[in-house]
């Protein structure tokens, strides 16, 4: 096979030396990915300079941690194969970034956009890179990485090779890009998270939403009720302390992520709530370890929130605390929500009791249900200190159309929808004014393929995966659920798949999976060099030959 | 969640410090993998030792190089929990082994049955394993290996515990329990490839089946046609070297795997074979990179040996007497055989030449290909020197059972067929007397699930595939084809799924996978304590909470 890839997209044809050198302008996009919303070539021809010779200025004298954190994950994207490049050791790369606002918060109303220019003169590269916020200054270093890669040199020195003119003027289509990681039915360990949010960051995804607990465990620590752990965690290696959750959703921020936390109620709790009866506060979980496991749940070992015992309330109350605490300026939180199980609250005799005479049908049961919604909110906003913060819910039978008005104000929720996408209820929702994340249960599933009759969605039906362009959509999400994944496969099972979302919902293309074939390998090659182990595409023949595996 | 375990088949109640050390004596098979044909546990309890107080002799005075790695091996595996085990400091553990022959040769006639036996006095636990060979030997030693685990101490040291008492025999089913790996479609490194074998030998698989060469590459150093790899490889660090192969095969010897090589023809060959024209000999490999594909092959880039031009024989005598000179005493290939595409050879103008005025039919290109064959086996036979060394082949047109008697001698050729388990061409092929390997296309195919409409195989799917017990099959194979996995997950794709079917190659259990779960995640759990990236088998709970995530 030839080592030699020459492109008739040039000016002038050149020779590379590498298919990844080539790659770079190729097509009209290059191997950028997510492709930016507009973008000319204006030399298509490669400047070769020493990586050790960039300088960076940002601006106007920018010096928040993040701004530094940036920048020094930008240098170590690029330096990973560096050698002592010598031929090129007097050419040089000049990035200058113009950042408008000193805003550090990253939530759906940040201004993401940014603009690239690259201009070279004869030694030098002129970068230029200018944007709202400093998010926007991260996606446009990270494109500018991707506009660059190593450049071997006869003399076996490594140098980088960038486009010599390029413009790009680029924004988000969707203000949330999100990941979900379940980190309940197996543990994640730290190492494993924060590759994910590499791997994020490299596609311009910005919401980690991290389903932290469920029945099966809870491995994180709050410190206000530490027998949550101590029930609750499969092992005392298997729990994240509360500093390394600190830490974790700082690395987010300086990797262009908003880490946000999942607490599963009332449904979804188990493992962590068991001891109420010994502490004296009652059941804080009932059908916890109900077998047969299919008369109490969807999902051994069951576990449901006694929502007639208020001492849940306060228990939920000092765990909301802890969790604000560990938050940056704004405040966003996922309640869960999905899945009560109405026979185990109608089988369980203090809950029969608690609802007294009133019948035991589904509209009591939702009623209670919103009680305890309301109360728990109600908690959530007093530790807030102000009663307008966001809360996420996943749809069940409370966000049904024809209930969702009289449970939930629209002004405070949004809703998370994982239904499949022959379901009008995304519209019907939108209809009545709900906010809306889009989690399309048929393509965005990543678990999906791997137990019952599920089906595996390939990279090309995440990437086909259109969600409507409503305005109340913020966006949406991949979700990696747990079950069949822990740290020995849930990089591969997630990536590059998530990737391919991540172009959906950041270019939003009119095109298909077939369109960005080539810029896919390229992505998936990229992560597999900045560390991030993603699972092949395909024969690495269909990435050497670009477009020839198309049927 | 409690970090206490009891068991109640003790014949009194311990506790344990870890589950591990719980399920060692659980249940009827403890945590063995695969479950021994003949058990007894004479004393359940566990014995606590030092690890480095066991001493292993193997007579009669056994000093072939087999034996020292084996046993080097089982150390290995034991020690890497091991931490300064001062408690039991003077505990110790006595193994003899007594093995009959001395033949390193390991093929379907190898005997490796093994008889092991623990009793413990006081200070000392003596084990005896008893076998016919090496082989033998070594799944004796594995088995004595998964009767224990790691005992953390109080004062923080780990010693090892192992079963007190209990008396094995034990065979397998079939002597053929093999995994196919391909490293064509994509390359992967000599580091994973023995994992695999490592993975082999913690199940007792013992037959590598190596799908070297595709048509998509030709990965495979053959210094007598150094144009193969010089046209084939991906690139020159994607090589395997001579020597390299001839190390793996050794590796595999060393843990009880055979390891024999396919050389797919006269389909899936392209990549490697282009020089023909260029070196004065003619097009060896017609059809490649035709396009559009789908006229010529069923997968780009197409590409199939070319039988008019008997220079391909020359090429192929070649490169057999390259894998001959790698190979053990006995010689085993794979001549591959599948899916010749029959439009392709039908579309060439010289093949068309070639058959002159015979019709252009269906029957005219089986002779042809059997003639193909047939002069490749001759070729075969004259560099191994002898005319009844064994050779596999797929099943395709020619082994069709109405062509198959025709075309390949029973008493050459094994047949290796990849039908799903409700096609009985393996029930005719039997009748017709051929010897079969089974690779049931919907049950042992690892790569389905990821492309197309195929289905992924979960462990229970691929344990429950009950195979024929005829004399005539000698075992199965799990597949492990190489379009969607490189070195980022072909082991998580391939383990623990090939262990489940490595239970039903040895021990062909009448009881399903249900009556297996437990035993399951502990092997699971194993492969991933000796550095084996194993996939998870579901949530964690179900593994600490044995048979209650069951429906």
């Amino acid at each position: 096979m030839s080592k030699i890839f020459d492109t008739s997209h040039s000016t002038s044809i050149e020779i590379y030396p590498t298919i990844e050198l080539c790659r770079l302008s190729c097509g009209e996009y290059g191997s950028l990915w997510p492709k930016p919303q507009n973008l000319k070539f204006s030399n298509r021809n490669l400047f070769v300079f020493n990586p050790m010779q960039i300088t960076i200025e940002h601006s106007p004298s920018f010096d928040n941690h993040i701004s530094r954190m940036v920048i020094d994950t930008f240098r170590t994207n690029l330096e990973h194969d560096y050698r002592n490049c010598s031929k090129c050791k007097d050419k040089r790369m000049r990035v200058k970034i113009h950042t408008e606002s000193d805003t550090t918060v990253l939530d759906w109303n940040t201004d993401e956009s940014y603009s690239l220019k690259i201009e070279t003169l004869k030694d030098n590269a002129e970068v230029e890179i200018t944007s709202k916020t400093i998010f926007g200054a991260r996606h446009g270093l990270e494109t500018l990485s991707q506009l660059m890669t190593s450049y071997p040199e006869e003399d076996n020195s490594i140098c980088l090779a960038v486009i010599k003119g390029v413009t790009i003027e680029d924004r988000p289509f969707y203000s949330h890009r999100g990941l979900l990681l379940d980190t309940s039915r197996n543990y994640l360990s730290i190492a494993t998270i924060k590759k994910h949010i590499r791997a994020m960051a490299t596609s311009k995804m910005n919401f980690l939403h991290w389903h932290i607990t469920d029945a099966q465990s809870f491995p994180m620590e709050t410190p206000s009720v530490p027998n949550m752990t101590r029930y609750g965690a499969y092992s005392p290696s298997a729990i994240y302390k509360y500093e390394d959750i600190k830490h974790l959703i700082q690395y987010g921020l300086y990797h262009g992520v908003r880490v946000f936390l999942e607490m599963d109620a009332p449904a979804h709790a188990g493992y962590g709530w068991q001891w109420g009866p010994e502490a004296g506060l009652g059941d804080l979980t009932v059908c916890l370890n109900h077998q047969p496991w299919r008369q109490a749940c969807i999902q051994p070992p069951c576990g449901q929130l006694n929502p007639s015992n208020h001492r849940v309330y306060d228990v939920l109350q000092d765990i909301y605390a802890d969790i604000i605490k560990l938050l940056p300026s704004s405040s966003i939180i996922h309640m869960g929500g999905d899945e009560l199980f109405i026979p185990c609250w109608n089988s369980t005799e203090q809950i029969i009791r608690y609802i007294g005479n009133k019948p035991r049908s589904m509209e009591t049961f939702l009623d209670l249900w919103s009680e305890f919604q309301n109360e728990a909110l109600k908690r959530y906003d007093k530790v807030v200190g102000n009663k307008n913060s966001p809360v996420i819910l996943w749809t069940s039978h409370l966000t049904d159309p024809q209930y969702v008005e009289r449970y939930l104000n629209k002004d405070r929720y949004i809703i998370q929808t994982w239904v499949p996408n022959t379901d009008n209820l995304p519209e019907e929702l939108m209809k009545l004014g709900y906010k809306l994340i889009i989690s399309t249960k048929n393509a965005w599933y990543l678990d999906h393929g791997f137990w019952g009759t599920t089906e595996y969605y390939d990279w090309r039906k995440v990437y086909d995966n259109q969600i409507s362009n409503n305005k109340l959509v913020l966006g949406g999400e991949v979700c990696m659920w747990g079950e069949y994944v822990d740290d020995a496969s849930v990089l591969t099972r997630t990536w590059p798949r998530a990737a391919a979302a991540a172009e959906r919902l950041w270019s939003n293309p009119v095109t298909s999976s077939n369109q960005a074939d080539a810029r896919f390998y390229s992505q998936r090659q990229r992560l597999i060099s900045r560390g991030i182990d993603a699972d092949a595409v395909g024969p690495r023949w269909c990435y050497l030959n670009e477009g020839q595996c198309l049927s």
